[in-house]
């Protein structure tokens, strides 16, 4: 179980491999049928497999056996990011989030925000490929980017958290949050949130925070806030 | 104190900044003789300046204060770290690892490294950089790329620990590491450590950690490291 397979066409006992995947398998790795693959679906749940058909456009694969909360864990880490100015970065903080752990990312339209456009789809695909990579079966959801007054609204994650620079900002997030709860922590752009973004969210509950004493970039921030999220809760 | 300059021609009174740094300060910002601007060392020093002359090739700046303590830390973080096959992997990890807070990065040749050479003066450029953008005076001493076997006889650090996969290796580098200590991480190659080198690091003192329990990739399981290590540092 050293690489995984993504399909989202589960079916009782078979799963349709999309044709990326099976070009893959079939061409690049040389599986034959009656080889066995290991597949997730990006909801948690984990398939071993016996290559049926040599078919690309529709490789068919056994199931031999299912483990749908393969992973399952007791937390959920909702990150809200506004996308910094070079998409190198933000496709960056996705593969990184994804590989330290991540249940949601949401794209926010900031007052001082450069960057109002992202491209999902390049977006989702680098997810897949951190998903397969880091040997996990949890595909976050990623949204297309709304403003933040928005996120703040319909946000109903346990606990909400809202990181900017400031000298009285002192509350560290890992001090801050506590075990096995839903949170939802936003980070800014580079120019930071205004004072009435952080006003604003404080009204809906959002709790000002800290990631340390240095000055971190905002991808850099959004994997830190995850990774923090993440120790707080490991089985240590 | 919203940008830094770096320059190592610090003399008494006055600072010469270095001739890119001259031109982005001069050209780019507009700055003019009279004008303040903040700059670092690269070992812990930090000065308010005032710019003299308007002279790119030889830029002298009057020091109007000095704090040669700036930033000191009670502990020391030295990362040793086998480079990803990919050089802007290698260069990413430099840039978050100065972010997050490193003093050491030793790149280290081990049974299974794919990449055998890095560019050092890239990396060298990418550090400072990231040292000015994170509003650091610390440059982390970066060592070119030595076989694991001289890395391990040589780190005198106190507190040694080395990262790999294995499912009986379960002891959380959070756990492991105390405060205000000098520690010394190594990282593995994308195959990992062989157990050779396992068995040959443990025999000179160092401890096997997890970082989690994600697969990361080579440059994160360097980056979770040294946030792992300042977390446990930081006053909270």
């Amino acid at each position: 179980m050293d690489q995984f397979f993504y399909s989202t066409q589960i079916y009782d006992d078979f799963i349709i491999l999309p044709k990326d995947e099976a070009l893959h398998a079939l061409k690049v790795l040389r599986k034959k049928p009656g080889d066995m693959i290991t597949v997730v679906d990006g909801k948690g749940g984990l398939y071993e497999t016996c290559i049926e058909s040599e078919n690309i456009q529709s490789c068919r694969l056994n199931i031999l056996s299912a483990d749908k909360e393969f992973g399952h864990q007791n937390y959920y880490i909702h990150i809200g990011i506004a996308p910094p100015k070079s998409h190198d970065r933000v496709e960056w903080f996705v593969e990184k989030a994804v590989e330290i752990g991540v249940q949601e990312i949401s794209f926010i339209l900031a007052d001082h925000s450069e960057r109002k456009h992202i491209k999902l789809d390049r977006i989702e695909k680098r997810a897949v490929s951190s998903m397969k990579q880091s040997l996990q079966a949890f595909l976050p959801i990623i949204n297309d980017i709304v403003p933040l007054k928005d996120v703040i609204k319909i946000c109903s994650n346990d606990e909400k958290f809202i990181g900017y620079l400031n000298e009285g900002n002192n509350n560290h997030l890992i001090k801050s949050a506590t075990p096995n709860k839903d949170y939802c922590m936003l980070i800014g752009p580079e120019g930071d949130f205004s004072s009435s973004e952080i006003n604003k969210s404080q009204d809906f509950g959002f709790k000002p925070v800290s990631l340390g004493d240095n000055r971190l970039r905002t991808e850099t921030a959004g994997l830190a806030a995850c990774h923090i999220l993440n120790l707080l809760n490991e089985k240590q």
